[in-house]
């Protein structure tokens, strides 16, 4: 495994192992690995001749009151993570080379971007579109994977790669979850023992939500009303919001349809956590 | 030559040509081809194993009061010209599928983007980066060619692949003028007799400039006075904007410095036209 930390050195291998007819798979990280990011590298090693991880915590996608200074930073680690999943090349850009000073362009996609985890968290996309096209430029991959966990950034970069025409192939991999229903999230590591505990009541109204339209119902209000009342009985937890949208258009919708998705963001205390649900009739499971 | 419409064709196209280790030089254009295109086309095929031009009138970057729709469109003879110069693919999409319906992803160089022709032309920029990174990915050009009429474009486009890490190198090429001094555009077809007569007043006013700074002028208040009042005596000109500027960030300086640029923006009747001068010591000439 070769760690690369200049920009034009990453551009030069990629090139190279396109001329040498290699594919790329590459998994976009900004590090704190947990067994989510380890299957969607895993996927990358099986499908690509080369499996590229970039490990970066992009300044631009962090609010100014949001917890870009406390983001773990387990990099021996990772990189050890990384080492055993075999992965080719890791790159581990510094700040003030993605973002050298003057740094003035950014990629926006509108609409998409301005809803659910868009409405609490102004500018947030568009630093993780920004940051994503520039990775994509540098490193050239063919595939491209990303967790559904974080499902509203997988679709805006979808729609990104089709508006822009960038030729790179997204995949989204299904979210990874403990045994207990948790997703796995680097953000987890916040969490007080209490707060784990509250943070089940995430997976747990998703799992509500599902049983509730597996016995026929279909207006959304009453399922979002039914996992309201079961977060709100955790005393650490705040809604940001719970909303059951269009999977294209991330518009929240009345009735409930195949493949439609329920998304949700809550505190648990002082950490923002995300999860959600895609409806697959007749039946679905969290 | 070839002429190409489909996107996806261009992409294969362009990796072929890479996989043979051939480079791509690409000239973006809006067609109504004069010397301004030719002389980079002829630019393109010298330095380039494979020589590329796209004629695209690209909407998105024409405000809704604009001559988008009266844009001239000499089609058969941009070809004529183009297989002359022996290009060898000529990229010619359809709008719809440059812009399918939802497109909603835009590119935004921020500062550059909202002065001088900015300021005049809310959203152009915006338009042309937008459409131009998209000219980038689908073409995956080696080597890209821009005039330097459109100065403030250059630019931003050479910002904008700097920003982004788009693995491609901007040359910009010298104005080319009439024998009177007239910047060659596109839109120099709209101009009457009478008008082309006065549009000569933007070249005259750069080469009054010019010879002030070259007797030691360097207040740029003055030198902007000059121009305003020899422009002031045509009765079809009226100035959007004339400036003295820093080449880098395009803001008004006060004293003349090597390199900066004198720019302009002048309506002549109907027709807004544009041209510039860059300031090299000890002496330059329009």
């Amino acid at each position: 495994m070769r760690t690369i930390r200049n920009i034009q050195e990453m551009l030069n291998c990629s090139k190279k192992a396109h001329l040498q007819r290699k594919t790329i798979g590459f998994v976009p990280t900004m590090g704190a690995l947990h067994e989510g990011h380890l299957t969607l590298i895993r996927q990358a090693r099986k499908e690509n001749d080369i499996c590229i991880v970039s490990i970066f915590v992009n300044p631009v996608q962090f609010g100014l009151k949001e917890d870009f200074k406390q983001y773990p930073r387990p990099i021996k680690n990772d990189l050890n993570l990384c080492r055993k999943q075999g992965v080719d090349f890791i790159f581990l850009p510094k700040t003030n080379q993605m973002y050298p000073e003057g740094f003035k362009t950014f990629v926006t996609v509108e609409e998409l971007s301005n809803q659910l985890c868009g409405k609490f968290r102004s500018g947030h996309f568009r630093g993780v579109t920004t940051v994503v096209l520039k990775l994509f430029n540098i490193l050239q991959p063919d595939i491209v994977y990303f967790g559904a966990k974080d499902i509203q950034q997988a679709i805006i970069i979808k729609k990104m790669v089709k508006d822009l025409n960038v030729p790179v192939k997204i995949k989204i991999m299904p979210i990874i979850r403990q045994h207990n229903g948790l997703a796995l999230s680097s953000r987890n590591l916040y969490l007080s023992k209490e707060e784990r505990k509250d943070a089940l009541v995430l997976s747990q109204a998703l799992g509500a939500a599902r049983n509730l339209i597996n016995t026929g119902v279909k207006d959304t209000q009453k399922i979002l009303s039914l996992m309201r009342r079961l977060i709100n009985t955790k005393r650490t937890a705040k809604i940001d919001y719970i909303s059951i949208v269009d999977s294209d258009t991330l518009k929240s919708i009345k009735v409930v349809v195949d493949n439609c998705l329920i998304v949700l963001a809550v505190w648990i205390g002082k950490t923002r956590l995300i999860d959600n649900a895609e409806v697959s009739f007749p039946q679905f499971y969290v």
